[in-house]
C-alpha cells in the first residue's frame, strides 16, 4: 500500500509517498520559498523553479507537479498533517465536508496553521479525487489528558467561551516514539510510563502513562513549555503587560516577539540552530553557554514534573533533531537523575548514532531501572500508518467475513 | 530586645512588637480599610475608627496611634517588609537615604507594592527617628538562584534593559520554614535539600539546596507559578494576545483579570478561600472539585520539578494558611511520591494541628526517606530576627572585644 503524506505550511510543502508497512519512501517532495520564489525538489533529483503565483496557488501548483510524478504509482490514500484538532478530534479522521468545516472552524485557535493545512487538503482532494483523504492532528494524541492537566486557572466562563485549555502539539511524534520505545523494550505502550522529549525547532515534552498522554508542555498554542529555537516557552504572564507598558508594543507584536525573536535565538543573538549554539558555547561564547543551561534546566524541570505526575517513570525518550543528535543535551538533561532510577551510560550516549537500521538506542546503564532512549522520530511514517489503519479498517468492514472451516 | 515590624499594604497596615529571641509579641496592630473607612485594632482590645484622610495620610495616622501605644516600650529597631528588592538586595538592609532611593527606583518592577512599602518606611522613620530601620525583602532569599533558573528565554538585550528575570517572592517565609524544618530534624539548612510550599492566598514553591534558594515558582512578578486565590499562576503566554484579540481587553485589564479574577476564584466562582472551596467540593460542586485538582496537580508538578533540579529531596515542607491547615491538600500533594522516597502517614496528616508549642509536625512514615513536614510560618518573627541579627552585628562591631582571661 502506498500512502501520500502531505504537510502544507505557509512557505513550504513537504510530501512523501510511503508504504506504511515497511516505512519505505518511493518519492519525496520538498517545496520551499512558496511566497517569493518557489522551488520544488524531488527525491529523484528533479528540480522545478516556479514563478510566484501568490500563496493561494502555490500549494496547488506544487501538488500538480507531484501528481505528474505519480502517474504510474497507485496511491491508496492521502494523509494530511493538520495542526489543530480542537475539542473535536481525538484521532485521525477521514476527510469529508463536515471534517473540512470543523478544521475551518478551528482557525480561531490556530490562525497560522489550520487555514494553510486546509488549503492543502482542498487542493489535494481536487487533484487526487478518487482516493480517501485523512486528517492527522498534532493535538489528537493529547486529547486523553485529564481535566486537571488541560485546565488553566482562569475564569471558567471565559475559558469555555473562547476554547482556552491545554491542547498540546507534536502528538504524532510523541505517540510514534513512545510506541517505538515500547517495541524496543519488548513491551506495549500500555505497560509503561514514558516521558518523551521532542526537541526540534519546536520542543515539547509529554507524559505518556500506560499509552495515554496525560500531560504535555505545549498548551493552548505551541508557545508554552520548553525553550525552543525562536519561542520563549514558559514565561511569567505578568511580563507581557509589563513589556507592553514599558515599550508600548501592541499585544500582537509581543506575540510575534515571543514566537519569533525569543528562545535560543533571543538568548544568544546567533540564531535558532542548536548546532551553532553548541559550537559557539564550546568556543567560550557566554550567551550560548547560558542558553544551553537555560534550555536543559527547563527540560529537567519537566522531566521531574512528569515523573511526579505518573508517580515514577520507566523510560525517558529523546527525539527530534536535538534529541536524536546531541549527546551534550542528552547528557545535561539526564545526568543526576539517579534519584529517579535513571543512570546514564556516558560512553553509549557519546557514541549513539541513530539510523534507519538503528532507530532506537538505549544509552542508560544496564542496571538503570529507568531506560534512557534516543529514538528517531518519523512523523510522515506515523501519518502514513494512521491512514493505513483507517483504510484497512474500512476494507475489513466492507469485506464479507471469511467463513471459518 | 523589642523589634517593631511593619507591613504596609495598599489598604491595610499590620504591625507587631516582637522579641526576636522568644518570638513573644507584646503588641499587635491591624489597620484595615485604609482607603475608605480606616479601622485600627490593637491586640489589647482598643479599636480606633478614623475618618478617611486619603491613602497618603492613612499609614502615618496608623503609625501615630501605634506610637502612642508604645510610649513606655523601648524599641530597638523597626523592620519593614518590602516586596521587591530587585538586583540590589540579597539580604536585609539598614535603611538610609541610599536604600530608600533604591527601593523607590524599583517601583517600575513592583508598582503595586514598593511605593506603599516606601510610604510606610518614610512615615515610620519620622515617627521613630531615634532607632535604626531595616528593610526586609521578599525577593532577597532568592537572589542566590543560579542564572539558568533566573533567566527567561527572551531577547537578552530586552531583558537587560527592563530588568526582566525571575526574582521570586515569599522569600522570608521560605527561608524561615526551611530553617524551622532543619531545626526540627536536628540538622542545619546547609545539610538538606528542602522543597518549601508556601500555600496562602498567594502561593509559591521554592527549591532550597543546602540552605540556598535555587529555584522558585513566582517569577518577575508574583503572578507566575502555582494556582492562587485569585491569580492564574502559569499560563501559556500565547493566551494573553489571544484574549486581547478575542475580547478587545487592553493588556492592563488582562493583567488585572489574571491577578484578581483568576485562580481558585475564577475556576469556581465561589471566591478565593480554600476552606469554602473544599467545603463546596465535599458537597459535590464540580467546579470546586476541579479547582482542587488543578491546584494540587500544579503543585505536584513543581514538587517533581524541584526534586529533579536538586537531584532528590530530603524534606518537603507545607506552610501558609492552606499548607498548615489542610490535610486534604497535603494528602493530594504528597500521596504517590514513594518514587521520591516520600511516604505519607495518613493518620498523622489527618490529625496534624500546628500551634505555638508545636510549630512543626512530621506527617511522613517513620521509614520515609523524605520527610513530609507541616510548618507554621511567621514572617513577622522572621523579619524581627533579621533585624535583631543586624543590630547585634552592629553592636558587636561598636563594642570593644572582651579581653580573654
Ligand atoms: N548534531 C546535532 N547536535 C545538536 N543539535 C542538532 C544536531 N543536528 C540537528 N540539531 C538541531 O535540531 C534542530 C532541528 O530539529 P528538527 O527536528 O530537524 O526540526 P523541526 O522541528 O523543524 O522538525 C536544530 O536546532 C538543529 O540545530
Ligand atoms: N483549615 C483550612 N483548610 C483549608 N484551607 C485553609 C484552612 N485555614 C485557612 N485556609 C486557607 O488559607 C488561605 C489563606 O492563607 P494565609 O497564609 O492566611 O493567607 P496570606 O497569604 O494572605 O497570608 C485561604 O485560602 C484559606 O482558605
Amino acid at each position: 500500500m502506498q500512502i501520500l503524506v502531505i504537510n502544507a505550511g505557509s512557505s513550504s510543502v513537504k510530501a512523501a509517498v510511503i508504504d506504511p508497512e515497511t516505512g519505505k519512501r518511493s518519492l519525496e517532495m520538498n517545496a520551499e520559498r512558496l511566497l517569493d520564489a518557489p522551488l520544488i525538489e524531488f527525491s529523484d533529483g528533479t528540480k522545478i523553479e516556479l514563478e510566484s503565483k501568490g500563496p493561494e496557488r502555490a500549494i496547488a501548483v506544487c501538488l500538480e507537479a507531484l501528481k505528474d510524478k505519480l502517474k504510474d504509482t497507485p496511491i491508496a490514500g492521502v494523509g494530511h498533517r493538520v495542526v489543530h484538532g480542537g475539542e473535536d478530534f481525538d484521532r485521525a479522521a477521514r476527510i469529508d465536508e463536515e471534517v473540512e468545516a470543523k478544521i475551518e472552524a478551528l482557525e480561531k485557535l490556530a490562525p497560522l496553521h489550520n487555514p494553510i493545512n486546509l488549503r492543502g487538503i482542498r487542493a489535494a482532494r481536487e487533484l487526487f479525487a478518487d482516493v480517501s483523504h485523512f486528517a492527522v492532528f498534532d493535538t489528537a494524541f493529547h486529547q486523553s489528558m485529564p481535566r486537571r492537566a488541560k485546565t488553566y486557572a482562569l475564569p471558567k466562563d471565559l475559558m469555555a467561551e473562547h476554547g482556552i485549555r491545554r491542547y498540546g502539539f507534536h502528538g504524532t511524534s510523541h505517540k510514534y516514539v513512545a510506541a517505538e520505545a515500547a517495541r524496543y523494550l519488548g513491551a506495549q505502550p500500555k505497560d509503561l510510563r514514558i516521558i518523551t522529549c521532542h526537541l526540534g525547532n519546536g520542543c515539547s515534552v509529554a507524559a505518556i502513562e500506560f499509552g495515554r498522554s496525560v500531560e504535555t508542555s505545549m498548551g493552548m498554542t505551541p508557545l508554552e513549555g520548553l525553550v525552543m529555537g525562536t519561542r520563549s516557552g514558559d514565561l511569567d504572564p505578568g511580563i507581557i503587560p509589563y513589556l507592553h507598558e514599558q515599550t508600548g508594543l501592541p499585544p500582537e507584536e509581543i506575540d510575534e516577539l515571543l514566537n519569533r525573536q525569543s528562545g535560543l535565538k533571543g538568548l544568544t543573538g546567533v540564531g535558532n540552530d542548536m548546532r551553532t549554539i553548541l559550537d559557539e558555547s564550546t568556543k567560550g561564547n557566554a550567551d550560548c553557554q547560558l542558553a544551553v543551561q537555560v534550555f536543559t534546566h527547563r527540560l529537567r524541570k519537566y522531566i521531574g514534573a512528569y515523573a511526579a505526575i505518573m508517580a515514577g517513570v520507566d523510560a525517558i525518550v529523546f527525539t527530534g533533531g536535538i534529541g536524536e543528535n546531541s549527546p551534550i543535551i542528552r547528557h545535561r538533561a539526564s545526568q543526576r537523575l539517579s534519584y529517579l532510577g535513571a543512570i546514564i551510560n556516558e560512553d553509549k550516549n557519546a557514541t549513539t548514532r541513530l539510523s534507519e537500521t538503528a532507530p532506537v538506542v538505549d544509552f542508560s546503564m544496564q542496571h538503570s531501572r529507568v531506560k534512557l532512549l534516543a529514538v528517531k522520530t518519523d512523523e510522515q511514517l506515523a501519518i502514513a500508518r494512521e491512514c493505513g489503519k483507517l483504510i484497512e479498517k474500512a476494507d475489513a468492514v466492507n469485506t464479507l467475513p471469511t467463513i471459518p472451516v
